[in-house]
């Protein structure tokens, strides 16, 4: 006899962990990991909360994407492919079946596309706002995974992608403004808002590349300090050659919003690494072995001299909020 | 620049994680698992709510070590020896300090009991009841997880220690009750309640003797369900062989709680395991090596003849609750 919650998971999330025979079904206390010979174990582990990473009345296909993709993106940024998850799930009492159904069709989607299967988790209720804690397994080649710590001066800073996006999305969702903006502009910011998009087409290059690496999920500058503080390095980098979108460029233009606004934002996931590459063949290179663009955004320093961004009138900028907090909640990586 | 997240990470959080390389002092995205040669990794992952699975004016430490524990019960009961957990907690915007110190305070007493590192995991704020997940890894000897799926018609049922302590120690919590006790058995029941004793000692002896296992999380007749569901068997279980404490068989003498509660009752974190021995000197073998109070208490049955517990009057039960729910709300493994 099963209870409940048992017959829940077994009738929405056991389908999501067929492919793994380590999961067993989701009948067990515990999963097996099988490895792959010749590669190591990378893990990480993500927790969001109802009103401050998501909206609660987000899609629940998008929060369980959402949920998952920032997990991925951790392990992208160390080099390592998708492979296995757990899900911890606190439910609101008054949460439909319909609304978990959907969490789980979501889920669906994102394990074809990322190659990832669900292994094992635990449902519980909570009289809070709903929270999803996921744990992803990821595998590098033995000795392959890239941390934020090897970054030697005169190395390049590189980010993938554009950034700011997510912060500007974020704006969309939240104010209603830029109303001058296209709405297919509109639309891709609200997207790169609600859908990371986790560089997971980069491991190899990384791995090939990269002497350091960070995801940027709490503002490209906030991120870079980390990176650096890990490495015992400074940076500096410009404005100037930050990449934007169309769609956020415009906004700047607009005065709508600030690059200052862009580059501290968070949610971007995108990756900013580190790699001894001193010219831009080098950086074409890179993109396309990332299957994405790569931009050189400014060079590793000694220590000594911090962490700088360049303005476009040649000064250092001097900015205040240099970390990110989602909805203005507190979160962190630990 | 670090955020007072990460502040509080690096000087809470992060000598937890010293022990383990892989972990980079928590200031890293990922972490690395680094098995030993000729083993494989366990994984799991409960997560617990304040107000559902431990009372929110519960001491910090106790909190902290009861989280880990039934995470480190799920690995022992797959034979499993604790080697490395991930941590995520929600923290309520009015928690203080000093709560999360006590809370990591709980957390180094039971790494040293348990032979296991932090290497990993995420910090947010909820407006909600405060909330733990974690994610625990143990070891293996190559193909020696233990699964619930393993047992055969003719084995023996066995459990580790005493069972109900955890439910009586609940109503002494919750109710006030038993007055009459002596205060050690009272303090013994609360014990058996706030900090489960997972059972390491007996994962070298499930290796040996166990067909399939499970921990006693729901109560002890539920838990034989799932594990009779697992294997495709039925079982028999005589309530008069079932282990209960002095303090406990104490209360059932004075009728302040019934035998069936107990047996329904959850929180025990005893091992509910089958195993291929027929006579009293295998358990006594069996509980030689696992350290710890082994007993028998049924036997494996065909599928069709379903799961009973025998009464003292020789007929059996009709238990209508059969699984447990901790304070009342629903919490399951998936």
């Amino acid at each position: 006899m099963r209870s409940p919650e048992q017959q829940l998971i077994q009738e929405i999330f056991a389908p999501l962990a067929e492919a793994a025979d380590g999961a067993f079904g989701l009948t067990d206390d515990a999963a097996l990991i099988t490895p792959v010979a010749g590669t190591e174990q990378v893990i990480t582990k993500d927790a969001l909360v109802a009103g401050v990473h998501f909206f609660a009345d987000d899609a629940p296909e998008s929060v369980a994407r959402k949920c998952l993709r920032v997990n991925l993106s951790d392990l992208a940024a160390k080099g390592a492919r998708p492979r296995y998850y757990l899900l911890a799930i606190a439910l609101p009492l008054d949460l439909e079946r319909s609304w978990l159904e959907r969490f789980a069709a979501g889920l669906a989607v994102d394990q074809r596309s990322y190659g990832c299967t669900l292994i094992g988790g635990d449902t519980v209720s909570t009289d809070g706002p709903l929270m999803v804690s996921i744990t992803a397994l990821g595998e590098v080649p033995e000795g392959g995974m890239i941390t934020r710590a090897g970054a030697k001066p005169g190395d390049g800073v590189f980010v993938t992608g554009t950034i700011g996006d997510a912060a500007a999305g974020l704006g969309v969702r939240a104010r209603s403004a830029f109303e001058g903006l296209p709405p297919g502009d509109l639309e891709f910011l609200r997207d790169r808002y609600h859908l990371p998009q986790p560089r997971v087409s980069a491991t190899d290059m990384l791995q090939n590349f990269a002497t350091a690496s960070i995801d940027v999920s709490d503002g490209l500058l906030g991120d870079l300090q980390l990176l650096c503080l890990a490495s015992g390095v400074g940076a500096e980098i410009d404005l100037a050659s930050i990449p934007f979108s169309p769609a956020a460029t415009t906004l700047i233009a607009a005065e709508s919003i600030s690059e200052e606004d862009l580059i501290t934002g968070g949610d971007d996931y995108e990756i900013l690494f580190t790699a001894d590459a001193r010219n831009a063949d080098d950086t074409e290179a890179m993109s396309g072995a990332a299957n994405c663009d790569v931009t050189r955004i400014g060079t590793v320093v000694d220590e000594a001299r911090g962490v700088r961004c360049i303005g476009r009138d040649g000064k250092p900028l001097s900015i205040v909020r240099a970390s990110y907090s989602h909805l203005g909640g507190r979160g962190s990586d630990g």
